[in-house]
């Protein structure tokens, strides 16, 4: 590929993307879920990058998942035509918006509440179009979802009654070990009430691997993190340190003490998400060094004994969490092989632009 | 002022300025400064936004402080002539900007090694300016910084012999007990060297009230979060929640369960960034809740016994931490009285726009 930029002159911080790493974790997690017979909708949110998502496409993913309608929105209007926002969507902007955003592609969402039922049938209605509507349900995060089997049955017929709305099925998040056992209980139900729960959802890049056993019940895996890998991940198992492909390209700019180095890249450009362990961010240059301060230009780096860092040397950072750094960066510096062969947006924003 | 949108249609989440707390909060310490004699700097790294750096300015402010080249170019094109960047600048890209940047304004920056200032002196010849250099000093922090009053004087020595950079004087973060004495320390030794401290600069709005005792010393004060206000300087005593002029407004999207609401302002908007005790933010309408966790687009509310929030209700929401929140969104909604009177551009950006 050619060379775009000297790896040199790229100004830190900066989000650097290995072209490799993504594409062997994108093709790795394909195959699997080739394999194992679940559909792939990548998730979007860890990326928010047209070009990753292209190449998720290209290997055979089923559909995209976003999980903000600006997400939706930059993925339609590049192309995309099968999304999920597996949201409650509520207010009369965000109708609005999903409005527009059917009359461009198929579109899915969730619920968890009958009282969202009448925005989001009318605004499928004046789109002239059908949405696809999953039931989110709540088999052990604690987050959003009704609580049992019985109430996702009973909203996904409440779903079914509207008549721009069509029933889709069932999802979750994560896919924790009572996943399982929750959704096969409501595809049951759901048979009985003579209701067709065409998908059954689950996500979370950590326990992805062990999903070969979900396929029986479920028909599609949202997996996010998997494309970039991450400090968490790596902890949890899914990846290796040697998969991670999104890392901060920061500066030592000062090295105040024998034992410490500050680096240009603080909490925003890292985040403070918390990590598997100590630091908020692993030095690969430095592995026995711990990232243990954040300022927001300024990452407090202590230094094992007889690790150095010079002055002005440029390290590169494993984030804890890759999906919020992505978020807090204009573009991604695409390297292979040590040379930056691209720069890609990343649609951050988060608000339609002013009318 | 005039109404420019209903605060009913402003899409959530989003970060909103109450433009009466925030011109109180302007008023109230430029006054103080002006009383005990200091001169006011104020951080743009808060607000980011030349809307509210106009407002520093009208009311008297001495000049801006930036954290990064880009809050300062993007300052210096909105007309500022006069800007402090306090901290360490190095690499090619990096000096190449700040040379851009002199031949627009007046520049200082802070230095903690020696080895800097080669670079720095060539920036300044090549923009055929001076750059005034301050001596960014650890009084006990633990970040960047000389450690003691003869290192900081010989510093500022070595800076005064360079050709193109002229020695301002001394500077640190925040102003803890201990600084007065060094810095004190480090003037009396600056002038038996023949060289003029003209500026003494210290900053941080938590400790910002009991700055009145410094002034014999300092001469300047940098505080960026006292415009808006966020948990942690409210839990310092630097201000009351009443004061708080930076809120997020959000959306309860769902009611799982009775003593639970989720809200749709997650990690992507309120950070992950810890506060003064538990919760990632205050509920203003729920004042018993703990905003107990975050996801990306989630925020998990636990709810006091008898506390209601509604499916579809809006909510603001205290940040624990101002800077970052502002970081997270591309521009205030600006409100006066419940009205939406403006919306002004957060210049978040980091990486200057590729050639």
């Amino acid at each position: 590929m050619t060379e775009v930029a000297s790896l040199e002159s790229i100004e830190t911080p900066a989000a650097l993307v290995d072209l490799d790493r993504l594409e062997r974790n994108l093709a790795r997690w394909q195959e699997y879920c080739g394999r194992v017979g679940l559909a792939n909708r990548p998730h979007v949110k860890t990326h928010k990058c047209v070009e990753i998502a292209r190449r998720q496409a290209a290997l055979g993913a089923a559909g995209l998942t976003c999980q903000t309608l600006h997400e939706a929105e930059t993925m339609a209007a590049a192309g995309f035509r099968d999304v999920l926002v597996p949201y409650n969507i509520l207010g009369a902007g965000k109708l609005e918006r999903l409005s527009a955003l059917l009359a461009r592609a198929e579109v899915a969402v969730s619920v968890d509440d009958e009282a969202l039922l009448a925005g989001l049938d009318e605004a499928a209605r004046a789109a002239g179009r059908e949405l696809r509507v999953l039931v989110d349900c709540d088999t052990g995060l604690g987050r959003t979802g009704v609580q049992s089997p019985e109430a996702a049955v009973e909203l996904g017929a409440a779903v079914a009654r509207r008549a721009s709305l069509r029933f889709d099925g069932f999802l979750t998040y994560p896919a924790p070990p009572d996943a399982r056992a929750f959704l096969a209980r409501a595809r049951e139900l759901a048979d009985g009430a003579g209701l067709e729960a065409a998908t059954v959802s689950v996500g979370g890049t950590p326990a992805m691997w062990e999903s070969d056993g979900l396929a029986s019940v479920v028909t599609e895996y949202r997996a996010g993190t998997y494309a970039f890998h991450d400090r968490n991940t790596v902890a949890a198992g899914a990846a290796r340190i040697e998969d991670v492909a999104l890392t901060v390209l920061a500066t030592v700019v000062s090295r105040p003490a024998a034992d410490r180095a500050i680096l240009d890249t603080g909490s925003k450009a890292l985040s403070s998400d918390p990590g598997p362990d100590e630091g908020f961010g692993q030095v690969l240059e430095a592995p026995g060094a711990v990232l243990e301060k954040l300022n927001e230009e300024h990452a407090y780096v202590s230094l094992a004994a007889g690790e150095e860092l010079e002055l002005g040397a440029r390290v590169r950072v494993v984030p804890n969490h890759a999906c919020v750094v992505s978020n807090l960066f204009e573009e991604f510096v695409v390297v292979s092989e040590g040379r930056v062969v691209d720069r890609w947006p990343v649609a951050r924003g988060r608000i339609a632009p002013s009318p």
